[in-house]
């Protein structure tokens, strides 16, 4: 992300509030010079952390006009019982410094369940994190909300209407409670083209089923998911309604590339694994075949190894709860056909072996005959490192 | 398993047919001196190994009276070319050995699939396996279906009735690829009661929904999952109509006994976790919630690590797809209290600590309210040593 490639309009910031013990940046910041049309899409889970229903709760009441998003990590707060009352003291403060409606502000939280988040940490940082905004500090907002990711994860595009350029940029973490069917973990993007709303909305929707919906690190979506697109519509440029689908097709990139950090980034992992599914029934049954085969501990525990067991993914898949016949069924590794027809196709174990070496792995599971339905999915491999750091986590 | 406890008019026997590499026997028999009410569940997997669909055939084309079991490890005869053929050219030379028709042989596979299984290994040693039948070698076979168990299982019982004594026993291996919602691997239940075939069926069928299908180490369902019930009556004890209920605890007992022995010795565990839920709205949601806890790689990592993360556990619950409220949620780890009202519960961390060091855990989910839905559900610890030895299976 260079700082040209930044949507124009947008101020970020960030400080040390003390909520993580390690002293770095756990508290951020970001804010429109405009007011922008928001859209959200949440977690899915029956437990939702406090942040997550006052940002639903705001969006709707400001009818998706904010001009601010406040993130922290290290608690999630949730399950606790200052919760709802921290996420309306903060929001309202900031909103207050910033001259906005209080339901123009979105918090957004990620870290431990259960344990009471102090309301003054982050009140006591405000201020300073009002007087440090600026224009390119984007990467900082990255490293800030980062938990147990390893790396900071970031993409954009510049995208060229007939009335002039607009700007994509976004931001997210992920690393465990990676899961589909939700926006995944915390996903902040940033536009300065003139989208309405409601089509906002609808583009986010559909982008988010394609790239954060069709990612999984452990299989479990967490109580905290939350993924914010703002359209500030500061470059001016509206796209006119035939080039809408060029700005979506823009926005699905950059989700899709946030999305697929987020799996490389997954806790342990060590590969990017690409599950492709072609020949279903319908393309939902397609997501429902990928989805099973990238979570499926064995195959990503194979993928570990660089074992090439083609069986584990055959069967996985028939655990998809989809129609199709095995013996139709031609699997794909690294661009090496290892199943036809069901059975096993001969190849070069030592080759193989050597091609799963590398960090990006190709599952391509094909149904041959007349059905068309398609779907791609992003996992990532299951190490024992996965395991140490969930075992170590809270204590 | 005493022999004493062994159910009369069954015979066993196994040896080392070359299936597998390291030279311990790989191929048993079980056969029953008269024909016996037989009863099976397969694996609801798409994709179905050559024994699984024979002996399913088997049992239907017999109307459920068969004399004999063959199992081999080492290979699953899944996804193979000549798999059907080897099903049956074994099953037909082991009834004829045996003076039994063809379709009272139910064949049964576990090990590795995609690999053809030479039917020769197996036709060579069929003489070898009829001419060393006997009564006391149930234990031999439980070792001999093994594949990266490490423990042998088995469970019996005794059961007295009005008209005398009926024995049930039983043997099962597992270990990777465990999954409710199936009979999960192979489990093979011999019993000298008399009881009629329908009768049985519907018996095992409700037994299995609360033992087997109630059990995961790691969310995948094999290829070759098959649980088989023999009843040969040999004992001339016909369980009077107001009494086939206690024979059915008996049999649900056993098989749970087996099942909770599978997770136990699930690949890499060391803990077995048993999670209760209570106040559901039904018992299908409570064994959605338990099922989704007991799935959670979270949740089974944090109890590799003795973490008391009851946030982890709170919010799998809510990733289970039923109703309930957050706030009247109640959660107990080894008995002791760590969340009410869906809020963190002030407990002893160190105490805490030393209890989850524990083998046997128990995580109770309670829902305040009037709503009577229960489960029980059985599942493992994820550890670095699941991940090891998956990521090394095959080659």
């Amino acid at each position: 992300m260079r700082p040209l490639d930044l949507p124009l309009g947008f101020k970020y910031s960030t400080a040390y509030a003390g909520i993580r013990k390690e002293a770095k940046d756990d508290l951020a910041l970001i804010v429109s010079g405009v007011p922008a049309a928001a859209a959200a899409v949440f977690t899915t889970n029956k437990v939702q952390a406090a942040p997550v229903k006052l940002a639903r709760a705001n969006v709707r009441a400001s009818k998706g006009v904010c001009g601010a998003v406040l993130v922290n990590a290290g608690n999630a707060n949730c399950a606790t019982k200052s919760g709802d009352k921290v996420a309306l003291s903060t929001t309202k403060t900031l909103a207050k410094l910033l001259k906005l409606q209080p339901t123009q502000v979105l918090p957004a939280s990620t870290g431990v369940i259960g344990v009471e988040l102090d309301e003054k940490l982050i009140l006591n940082k405000l201020e300073d994190l009002v007087a440090g905004l600026n224009d390119t500090a984007l990467p900082d907002v990255a490293r800030a909300i980062l938990t147990t990711d390893l790396q900071p994860k970031g993409a954009s595009r510049e995208v060229t209407l007939r009335r002039g350029t607009v700007r994509i940029a976004g931001i997210t973490k992920g690393s465990g409670m990676i899961h589909p069917r939700m926006a995944t973990t915390l996903g902040f993007v940033m536009t300065d083209a003139l989208v309405p709303q409601t089509l906002l909305r609808r583009m986010l929707v559909r982008a988010a089923e394609v790239s954060y919906n069709r990612i999984s690190v452990d299989g479990d979506t967490s109580t905290n998911d939350t993924l914010i697109v703002l359209a500030n519509g500061a470059s001016g440029v509206r796209p006119d309604p035939k080039e809408m689908s060029i700005f979506e097709e823009s926005l699905t990139e950059t989700l899709q590339s946030l999305a697929r950090q987020i799996v490389r980034d997954g806790e342990g992992a060590r590969k990017l694994i690409s599950v492709e599914v072609h020949g279903a029934l319908s393309d939902a049954a397609a997501a429902a075949i990928a989805r099973a085969i990238a979570n499926s501990p064995l195959v990503k525990t194979a993928i570990a190894g660089s074992d090439p067991n083609w069986g584990r993914i055959l069967s996985s898949a028939g655990n998809a709860g989809v129609n199709f016949d095995p013996e139709t069924v031609e699997i794909t590794l690294q661009d090496v056909k290892v199943c036809r027809n069901g059975l096993a196709a001969p190849f070069d174990e030592n080759d193989m072996k050597q091609r799963l070496d590398d960090t990006d792995i190709s599952i391509v599971f094909r149904i041959a005959g007349k059905n068309k339905g398609s779907a791609t999915f992003w996992t990532c491999d299951l190490t024992e490192d996965y395991v140490h750091i969930n075992a170590n986590y809270r204590t």
